[in-house]
């Protein structure tokens, strides 16, 4: 083993924290990962517990890699993508809903443990920075990731620079309108791209047609053990794959509308690569196929004509090597992004 | 006159080629400026006699201010910034509808003529970056700039980066769609913000009144000439500012449009600084009233509350200006933006 790690000058752990799983990974300079390790979130324990428990799938990652304390020589710096508010500088995190956090100082707490750089970010950020450095993003100057899954993030480099905006908060896709007399949104903005194409608006309309006992409801609510509570965006994206009609309808307006939302996108920041990751993007060309008709008939065709539309290629890793790669280029002991 | 230029080190030549006007600025480094002109542009005579008289405009900045062969020598750059398609690297423009333009080669034209860097780039991003080094920009890293005239225009500033994109054509706000059962645009999308805000499409709404007889339109025909044909928008704009209920909601719907366009504008581009130029923006409040309200109404709070709405500081100086400015910092000899 010590000849493996002998010519390596840096090594970066990479974790991304979601609602339900946390993602580790220690990579090196060049983006090669060394361990990887998946575990529960189980955000009900509350942010000590799960902090408690991150901290420790660090340090198993850095064990099982390098022997005795090395590792905490060897790594040079841990970055955290979070889905949620970050407070740039300060690294705690403002708000993660689906965490149930609300001002957790979660870049204090690893600093006190770890001694070296961290850095605390948006998963959806990160996850796009994962895919320009190492994915589907790799050799564009120009990319745009978006994550569909329960809600819908964005992470846009331009320029070859990730863009953030002035409080750190750009790239707020699921929250764009693209019909100013559809639904009013939480967010206080009306026909948002995320009341059609998030998971838990396909998810909810699909119960609402279980209610309304509509034609090909019941194969959807098989699936979900006949609880219509139950019901997810992956059982319509699984109705869909053996061809059910509703599930299919759905799908087609959760991708039309994810369409208007990319046209308005690539009008915006002329990307040259779009890459589409998430639960969600799972569903195929149900959602995809409506997605990029509607891009071909309203976009300009000297903008959308030359983009290419790609599948995420790292999956559930992207966020976690962006967040490792991010914490590299960093010089500040603590950022926040 | 030697004393005062003994310690300059360089100056740049900034030109805003305009279908109705040329403008041409001589700039020292700190964004003084040493000369300033303005000629028509008559494109009508077509490209060979515009260019021939862009190159006499920049000679005379240059005689007036240095004697002799001196500013041939003194003037490090030039920069122009034409409302067109620009050609990344050769300077070409390949399309500017307004001037009747389509593969002009002016970058090499004023190359072969002046023993400096030319730079040749879109009029709404030299703007954006006149505005942001000497304007109502100067001290933010996030800033957009918005011309409302004719048409719209848009320039985008991130990070302290001028936004490009990969085929240097981001920013296209004006065909950004409000409402997907909009009227179709030229552009292919539907319910463009151009086909609400744009003066060509306010112009033509009071001509429909007019045909229409609505009340409040003989108001608006009369500071025409009695001529449907010769109706602008600054027509409208007379008539609001003297009360016209007619003109004031047809300002209100182009408001309201823009507004709407800004939310989304806002929500992925998280500015810190707004600037709106152009000569419809010179409508004032009946304009700018109901943008902000709808900003308000539909708006993530976090996001648009802290935004800074400016009027442009610089005028119709912006895009010389900002061109002269970006000549300054291009290292090539040509470059295209």
């Amino acid at each position: 083993m010590g000849e493996v790690f002998d010519n390596m000058r840096e090594v970066y752990l990479g974790i991304d924290l979601g609602a339900t799983k946390m993602l580790a990974v220690l990579m090196d300079e060049d983006g090669r990962i060394l361990a990887k390790e998946k575990r529960p979130t189980l955000p009900e324990r509350g942010p000590d517990d799960v902090i408690g428990r991150l901290i420790d799938l660090g340090q198993s990652l850095m064990n099982e890699t390098f022997p005795g304390e090395q590792g905490l020589h060897a790594v040079r710096g841990i970055g955290v993508a979070v889905a949620g508010v970050i407070e740039p500088e300060s690294g705690a995190v403002s708000l993660a809903t689906n965490l149930g956090w609300k001002n957790v100082e979660l870049g204090r707490r690893l600093m006190e443990r770890f001694p070296c750089r961290v850095l605390i970010m948006n998963d959806a950020n990160a996850a796009a920075l994962g895919e320009w450095k190492f994915g589907e993003g790799a050799g564009s100057d120009d990319m745009i990731y978006i994550s569909v899954s329960t809600g819908i993030g964005a992470g846009m480099v331009s320029g070859g620079r990730l863009i953030l905006g002035s409080t750190h908060s750009a790239a707020e896709l699921g929250h764009i309108s693209i019909d100013p007399e559809g639904p009013p949104c939480f967010c206080g903005n009306r026909g948002c791209v995320e009341m059609y194409t998030a998971g838990h608006s396909i998810a909810q309309k699909a119960r609402e047609a279980i209610h309304q006992h509509l034609p090909g409801s019941s194969d959807i609510l098989a699936l979900a053990g006949s609880d219509p509570d139950l019901v997810t965006a992956e059982h319509v994206a699984a109705a869909a794959k053996s061809g059910n009609v509703l599930a299919v309808r759905l799908l087609a307006e959760a991708g039309t509308a994810l369409g208007r939302g990319l046209v308005t996108l690539v009008h915006l920041m002329n990307p040259e690569v779009v890459v589409l990751g998430g639960s969600v993007s799972k569903s195929g060309p149900p959602l995809f196929e409506p997605m990029l008709e509607t891009v071909r008939r309203y976009g300009i065709p000297g903008l959308v004509g030359h983009v290419r539309f790609a599948e995420s290629s790292l999956g559930e890793k992207a966020a976690a090597m962006g967040a490792a790669f991010w914490c590299r280029e960093h010089q500040h002991s603590l950022t926040a992004v």
